[in-house]
């Protein structure tokens, strides 16, 4: 089975491959009565697209959006939001050569063995363009938390072995890294470059902060803030582990370092450090949400590999043709958008059960 | 709102609080014709019951499962299963001195901002008690994966600063640490024993592998098996981080590293390494799925702590009672039981599409 | 697979056998701070039991309520609610001598051919036992449906060959019939007794209307009110048709007489008639709801019909035992229940729009 | 909220206004490795078109659909199916004189309370244009159920007060009627001709049957087959009634004449009756399924009636324009889609579970 629909109240369904005509898809269950900021969105769509780097991708695409439905005289009427985004640079001959090969690292092997066919132009639908329309999506929803004072920003934080320090947050981060100022900044950059150069790629690891929080979203016990927002996460193309807070370092703790002690001062609470990252028992407690997720090197080098064909037989292969070195950097709108998502439809859910 | 429901065809839900009369829930969508063997249920549902292991909470429960519906005569009808496992040792008197503190750390500010009410006794519904229904639900599963030869294991593999090594992987681990043998077993124990004398609690790694998976389990993009895998595992309260095959360490890695190889030899596929941790574009792979969980300290210690109360004053706690001092021991059959949830819906959703 | 939850946000998932131990279940996503009246939530099962009208069944079941979590000082506290009805009057002797013999006009053959076995033991998961689950789940959605004063009422209005005219409409409609007062009461009455003399049953029209409605609930397109409710009521067993407002009536109809005309008077809007019966495009529109279903006779009789058995051979087959000759004055309560589950749900869902 | 997800493996999400750029939507969760024949799918589309019946509405639309995903080289790849169908033959400014009135029977009203806001040209998303999408999803899921044998057809059997007689079933039925041969049949369209020419509609009642059944589809007891059907067939525009089987009739019958007989005969079962309309307890029985679907006459009327407008104001309305004089004609592919989609989508589940 494919599934392409993440959300319960404000839900977002998507389709289209990477070298098909395009992608789209469609937004659901979003309030009535927001007005649409397109330049918003374009700018959010700008961030992602294939050439927004100069880092990454030699592919460019416009990623221009059509939507086509639910909007009217610029507000959203309630009803569902349809969208279209063509592809307009596919170059699949660039896929001839290795198109009965499975490239290590990618999903051509588990596509075939799930459906049996498969479209070998770019990826098909485990392309990374598919992230094109959760960015939209995400965009959407960014509108609507920010009536509620909801920001979210998120940036790399390392490179291969180059880790940010000393940075202090203020999004959104801009190309060519989309990182914090850092020391470390060039050195980030440089990894990148020597991957390429080596023809190969590099992982990283993307920092996400939402600000702003209100305290009570997320519904345990299976619709649990963090839980959504690590499925939702895990669910771009190349993401291998999230870690809220303290996260892994937490498990080497004692609880009486771990724990977030409480304060009330002039009828303001605080909390003395914030190692949940934002989430308690699977709702947000006010504070920052904070999640690190690695991502990563990108699978599509062109150094030479030991695979098989779709005929099992043994074959060398080299993936050569326009690719990110390193997907972390465009991975950052995308997982804006995708905790976007996920906490429009927690704040949606949260208001059916205000008194 | 409360949402209590994993899974898309075979479903549990669930319901009860550490200190009412009772726990229990419905799996549903279960198959017909699944003979039930107690025995193997039993075990898995003692693994997890207070009072399992001589490192974990004083708490006695038996943690005996009775099902209402759903098996006639030791074989599943295809009917939803209604059990129940009756609360026997609260001892509620123990949370009067608390009732109204939040514990740093705990849900109760949360659950009080969320609901505006909350159960005082013990968690309530965000005790680490509700994990009995899910292990019972998750045991149900584990007799349909073994049919397709599936084997789900976890195991303790750090706690505190102390993390194993050299562990060869032969689960299921026994208590008392639910770990693999290895040179830091002993010092793992220690580290509990140590945190326990100082009225303090430790965190901990649990790793869990799937060996026998089959190819072609997940839905992509939004039903994929390693972000609906951490979803479900990260809805397991204490869990703050989790990643897949080589996780956070791929994002230091190259693509040449970390890509995993294929092979064919005598017909067999191989892959050269598991970076990947068996799952490719959201689908397995047929390679074992390897997972790494980071849970967090328990947060009820008996040092004082600062906090604050429902009248949002300032106020010292010591939660005192019978607290599990490191939860990640315990937390080893709740991982496998959300495991076999996961992959047990996959698995008959596969069956779907199969031809 | 079997499937036994319903709604979106407000959901109730239930188990049970006519003559396993108990039946159950849990309400998931119930709003907290919603004071308990237990003795409406008594009235509304006792108008289902069995025994509780002399027209109907002579097993004797008191459906006493266990509730086991969710609820906390007579409060819901948000969390899942789980309970349990215990059977005490199971005579599955009665079964014996049909177990392999196919009911005509149950669900006898079609549970075997779907799932392979068979609970024989009155019906098991398909007996009309299990809607003592959905009328416990009703009774606590129409305690939130009263506190924005929708009420809602059914009443049986037409047994067999008698149809009731001019009633007037004020529920709820007592036992032993669950009828408005009419001049046809005493013949509709007469209509079961004859069929059961004559080792026969009858079927019934069943109305439901719903008063004080608020306009704009219901989700187009996939989750219009009328649908939604058509799909729940339809759930019911026995239940053979539904239609709403001038329904069936409606397709002999011009436009110009069906269409309901509406009217300002006095700043106060009102519809010159309700052959829409409150539902327009999928939506309420702020009149009443009402619906009329068809309900099938009791396909349990003690009259030989023809059938096959287990082992594909003609078989005659008397249906003895305790059965209610004309089901549908025990669908009334169960009519409410399912129509305020599905309006509680919808409530909440606009609640999440309101602005 | 509004929801335009249909089905749980296969889904249908759509989108669309009837007088935006386009509409379109979503088909996920559909098995790979079908063959899809653009000339059936076409044919169906064409069945529904606006100007596909000289008893219609005089708008014109080709209804084009463009397919963007999912199919690769003429065969699904499993991935979502993305696709637009383009409106061409808008005429906005019909509806400039009534743009501020509600039209009664329309969900004008219903719309503007739900959301606050409303799109007026010609119904917005409440028009009967949105079917479009869902003849698409329905055609699809006909080439899966052809398949296993399975064949859907529906037809008009009523127009106004004219209801066919002694017919034989042999669909698909032609325009101008979709209705089976029959003596009446004149007197039906002229029906519909006199309602015309009285400025005035006319209502329906449309049959669907379903021959070539498994036995086995349904999932009791939220899930079951009829409830399923008569969820998704209500969720059409106008529809306001639905029965299965002997329906209402039934509610007059006794048990002995309503339960179907069943026999066996030279190995091969069958039924001496189909009162059930091939469904018990939810379940399909392998009998026809027939479903009989009451469509209320078209709302828009030229003849003046009493409205109201946006301004809370009492208002006579003529609706003039290009509409249909009789829904229910257009309504039969309608009602074949949506019976498509929820058999093919409980085929998907039953092939989950078979053994």
């Amino acid at each position: 089975m494919s599934d392409n629909t993440f959300g319960t109240l404000i839900r977002l369904t998507t389709f289209g491959e990477s070298h098909g005509p395009a992608l789209g898809g469609v937004v659901d269950g979003f309030p009535s009565g927001i007005a649409i900021d397109m330049d918003f969105i374009r700018s959010k769509m700008a961030r992602r697209r294939p050439g927004s780097t100069t880092l990454g991708t030699k592919r460019q695409e416009s990623d221009e959006v059509e939507i086509l439905s639910g909007i009217y005289n610029g507000i959203t009427t309630g009803s569902s939001i349809g969208f279209i985004i063509r592809n307009t640079s596919q170059r699949s001959s660039d896929y001839d050569a290795i198109a009965d090969k499975f490239r290590p690292g990618h999903a051509d092997y588990t596509y075939q063995m799930k459906y049996g066919i498969r479209d070998p132009r770019g990826g098909g639908r485990s392309s990374g363009r598919e992230t094109s329309c959760r960015v939209f999506g995400g965009a959407l929803c960014e509108l609507l938390l920010r009536e509620e004072g909801i920001e979210i920003g998120a940036g790399v934080v390392a490179i291969g072995r180059t880790r940010a320090s000393g940075y202090s947050w203020n999004p959104p981060f801009p190309p060519p890294l989309y990182a914090p100022s850092c020391p470390e900044y060039e050195e980030m950059a440089e990894e990148i470059k020597r991957a390429q150069s080596d023809q190969d790629s590099v992982g990283g690891i993307v920092e996400c902060r939402v600000t702003g929080m209100l305290p009570g979203l997320g519904e345990p016990t299976a619709g649990k803030l963090d839980a959504d927002l690590a499925g939702a996460i895990m669910s771009i193309g190349a993401v291998k582990g999230i870690e809220f807070g303290s996260g892994f370092r937490s498990a080497a703790m004692r609880g009486s370092e771990n724990n977030d002690q409480m304060r009330i001062d002039g009828g303001r609470l605080s909390f003395l450090s914030n190692n949940a990252g934002g989430i308690l028992g699977g709702i947000s407690n006010g504070n920052d949400i904070i999640m690190c997720i690695a991502i990563k090197p990108t699978p599509s080098i062109a150094r030479e590999q030991k695979t098989i064909n779709l005929g099992m037989e043994n074959t060398p292969i080299k993936v050569e043709g326009r690719h990110d070195p390193c997907i972390a950097i465009r991975a950052v709108p995308v997982v804006e958008a995708m905790t976007a998502l996920v906490l429009a439809d927690k704040l949606c859910i949260a208001r059916a059960y205000a008194r």
